[in-house]
């Protein structure tokens, strides 16, 4: 029988018109759309392609746990693997909607794992949130022969020190609850006054502050703190 | 008088269609396009924009020379910058095309800095050539906790080494010419088996192979190695 196409789709970091004409086109015509939903709240990716989503499409949300232990998560997408894989069975394409880019830690690499041997698999990618802070700062990535490292707070306080220190400049992601530790290992590197964070960078409601303007405390899970080490522009 | 507006624009890494909905819109409206043309061969930028550049728009190629050396860079940013403000003087809103993304190793941050005190400046994000090349292999950039690390292959071959020491994953851009010494470097570091190149991602005549397959010599410029060093998806 004709089995369905999965696409994966990258629909950007937050502003809906930040999504590509690819990805905005194949939301508009696949006849179904599947998203993940963390066990607590809202999926992101979901609100995000909200206004191109056609009434008539067949959604498929699927509960992926937001948890650091192997167990629930890989029975979590199993499960959502099995269900993408019903539809594609009968012939439907799938369209897995992913917020920022579906290979810059996402979840939909575990899917593709798990389908890409026996379903035809194609990827859209997507505007990062790294990219979004640093249009909303209006200031750069990296240039030239920098190397610019993408440093989750969850890799821990020692590595973001390590990594730092050889870093021309740097993108640190997954915030949170880390704000307080990350800004001390910042400051203690001498980098404050060169870090910026972006909260919900193009969402309508995003923060943008210098490091040092902000209170201690948590910010939101989506933060991007960037580090620009580099001197003026030419 | 009333000034125009600057608009940065990623155009993405090569498809039109990897375009942001909200680039393409603001290329089919503002009265004047501007992009960079290097000073030999012609302007990526302009190419991956063109199908959406209406023909009553002004076009102002601005020639960047690609040297390493400072004062020629120097005289011709000032020389773009100056062409530019002629039309944000009139009034006239001016869209810079910006393959890739504008803040990603681009040449948009000089003219940025020349401009951004005198005039009102709007920055586009666009979709980077490491997630392209991510999603040409269908391989992930980055997982979890994973440190990334984007390093141009003009850092030299001893910063590539020791950054990939202690990198999870890596992309390495501006790969041209130095793509036997880069290959050399992975192989010493025993990642030759995860290390894979895409030349020209997503510009129709891409190439995508193990770095073990390629002959020796050079790749074009705008070739990514992308290596990942994590295990198995869960």
């Amino acid at each position: 029988m004709w089995r369905g196409t999965l696409y994966g789709l990258g629909v950007g970091p937050g502003d809906p018109e930040l999504m590509t004409i690819k990805a905005w086109k194949l939301i508009c015509e696949l006849p179904v759309i599947a998203y993940p939903r963390p066990d607590s709240g809202d999926s992101l990716a979901r609100r995000i392609a909200r206004p191109f989503v056609p009434e008539e499409a067949i959604e498929l949300e699927l509960t992926i746990p937001m948890r650091i232990e192997r167990e629930p998560a890989r029975a979590a997408y199993d499960a959502a693997a099995a269900a993408i894989a019903a539809h594609l069975d009968e012939g439907r394409h799938v369209g897995f909607l992913c917020a920022g880019d579906p290979l810059f830690y996402g979840s939909f690499m575990y899917l593709l794992d798990r389908l890409k041997d026996d379903y035809r698999t194609v990827i859209v990618p997507g505007v990062t949130s790294p990219s979004a802070a640093a249009a909303s700062l209006a200031r750069p990535l990296a240039a030239r022969a920098d190397v610019l490292k993408v440093i989750p707070a969850t890799a821990g306080m020692e590595r973001l020190e390590s990594e730092l220190a050889s870093a021309d400049a740097a993108a640190i992601i997954k915030v949170g609850r880390h704000f307080d530790a990350v800004r001390a290992v910042i400051e203690r590197a001498g980098l404050a006054q060169k870090a910026f964070l972006v909260a919900s960078a193009s969402n309508g409601d995003e923060i943008v502050s210098s490091l040092a303007k902000l209170p201690a405390g948590a910010q939101p899970y989506f933060s991007t703190i960037l580090i620009y080490k580099g001197g003026e522009p030419w």
